[in-house]
């Protein structure tokens, strides 16, 4: 039987997708197994677990599975990169079951400096998808450490993380703005949130956070509303501050790559900033991982053969 | 027998002080017992012990004692506010054991929004230590939600607050950039912070918070030095934020209010801002207790009757 077991195995959860060898992905399993969260056994019983009852197939592996902690390290591959060298850097361990996991190495901004896991084997899937953008493009990827990626001449060229999902969570979870508050959805608030930040200029909108109390505590501000008010303060920030560097590059239109809720709010927060964006990439780990697999040999995407010179990014 | 005793009490510490009739403080007293972690026995069990073998005084609180979820609420006095206001403002409940607690209300700022609980006695104990800052001034209170602060014609006429001492336990405990990490002193370390969020510009730190993930992985920064950064890159971004907002007033070189050691951080961060400092004051809540406490006659501060025209502030 052709095909793959591709795993997106981050900090806290871990993704399985069984792909036919015609590169679909024909079934998608998640645990909350992320490499700071393993089941008893740790990775070999997890891998065991998320795989269980599919054939033995070659598996690849990308993201935090590949870090300093993780069950293998993969050494960043320096931008720029190109798949070339990103898929020399894939690192191969023998599991107990007596068959290799190969692993992505992750991509490190040595000018920033900056780091990313995951995200590298994302923005080659999506250019894959969209293969005019090997040449030129700019990428968002939302998230708990959302990315800013820049692709030229097929390789990324640079990046840049904000900690947005994080701090939302942080504060949302444990600080006087939004501990102990319910939360109600509110499209008004999180664009209110947005413009608070968009307005704050070169102060950021560090400046801005205590006021979601004050709002609050004169009533122009539900308490209900607060959590997406917050959102929208800091994903606004991460606009602001990404704008205020030059990011996207100038004509660049961004696409987005991601969960879709989570896109949708970012496609909201950059229409209050006036940036156009590309459409979303869905899935696009899944085709990431499809596409280094083909290109080191561990499946023969007929489609798309791993010695094609046209080979996207 | 003549004096007062004074409170500060806020959301997670409870400080108390026994003045003499002269204003000097014979004795302080400090419990955990904020307004979110009071003891069995509530407010009234709190004001019993931290009081317990003291003269039955006059007693002024001021801090978050007097918020809508405190004790009782002083609502808060909107800006330009001067000590008149405020005096004019403190309420009054009475206590288990039949007499008097006197609560000094906060500070809002309608046009920011902004408020403040704590800090405005601080504001009027600072003035009233260094009657020459009453025409104009600024002043920097740092702290769990930092204020930034102007008084001109006696007044409180503007303040702005920064997440800055939350934002850092939030990291420090609970993020991917500082949790399970042992703490070592690294001066150095702070100034590098302190010059990143500097060096920053417009984007602000929010953009540089990751890359003490990466400059961690990669040795640039030793593991044990990471708090320090931390510390370093938000009370930067604070000054950063700040400056770019257009505080402190052309020509004033603010005081700094609050403890020594996180006092003298800020006075290396501002260095390196350029930015010169007038002295620190110590102990500026209990200054402001006793002049406040003057001014409504709970007591007769001999050295400087409440009636007289020139008080500060």
């Amino acid at each position: 039987m052709d095909g793959l077991i591709g795993l997106d195995w981050g900090t806290t959860r871990l993704r399985a997708y069984r792909f036919d060898g015609a590169g679909r992905v024909q079934d998608t399993r998640t645990r909350p197994w992320g490499i700071r969260s393993l089941p008893a056994g740790g990775y070999e019983a997890a891998l065991a677990d998320v795989t269980a009852g599919w054939p033995a197939l070659p598996r690849l592996a990308c993201g935090m599975v590949g870090s300093r902690g993780g069950w293998l390290e993969a050494p960043y591959v320096d931008l720029p990169a190109g798949a070339d060298a990103l898929c020399a850097a894939v690192r191969r361990l023998r599991a107990a079951d007596g068959m290799d996991l190969h692993i992505v190495p992750g991509l490190r901004n040595p000018t920033a400096p900056d780091v990313m896991r995951g995200e590298e084997t994302q923005l080659l899937g999506a250019v894959a998808q969209r293969p005019a953008s090997a040449a030129r493009s700019a990428w968002i990827l939302p998230g708990t450490h959302s990315k800013w990626a820049t692709v030229e001449g097929r390789a990324v060229t640079g990046f840049r993380t904000y900690l947005t999902g994080e701090l939302y969570a942080l504060l949302r979870e444990h600080s006087i703005l939004g501990a102990g508050i319910a939360e109600a959805v509110s499209p008004a608030a999180f664009a209110r949130g947005v413009d608070a930040a968009r307005d704050s200029g070169a102060q950021g909108a560090t400046s801005r956070l205590f006021a979601t109390r004050a709002l609050m505590l004169e009533g122009a501000l539900a308490p209900a509303e607060v959590p997406d008010y917050l959102s929208g303060l800091l994903i606004g920030e991460e606009f602001r501050s990404a704008l205020a560097g030059g990011l996207p590059p100038p004509g660049e239109a961004p696409g987005l790559i991601g969960e879709p809720a989570l896109c949708e709010r970012y496609r909201q927060a950059a229409a209050r900033f006036g940036l156009a964006l590309a459409p979303p990439v869905a899935d696009a780990a899944a085709l990431g991982l499809w596409h280094v697999a083909g290109r080191i040999g561990l499946v023969h995407d007929r489609g798309r053969p791993a010695s094609e010179e046209s080979s996207p990014c």
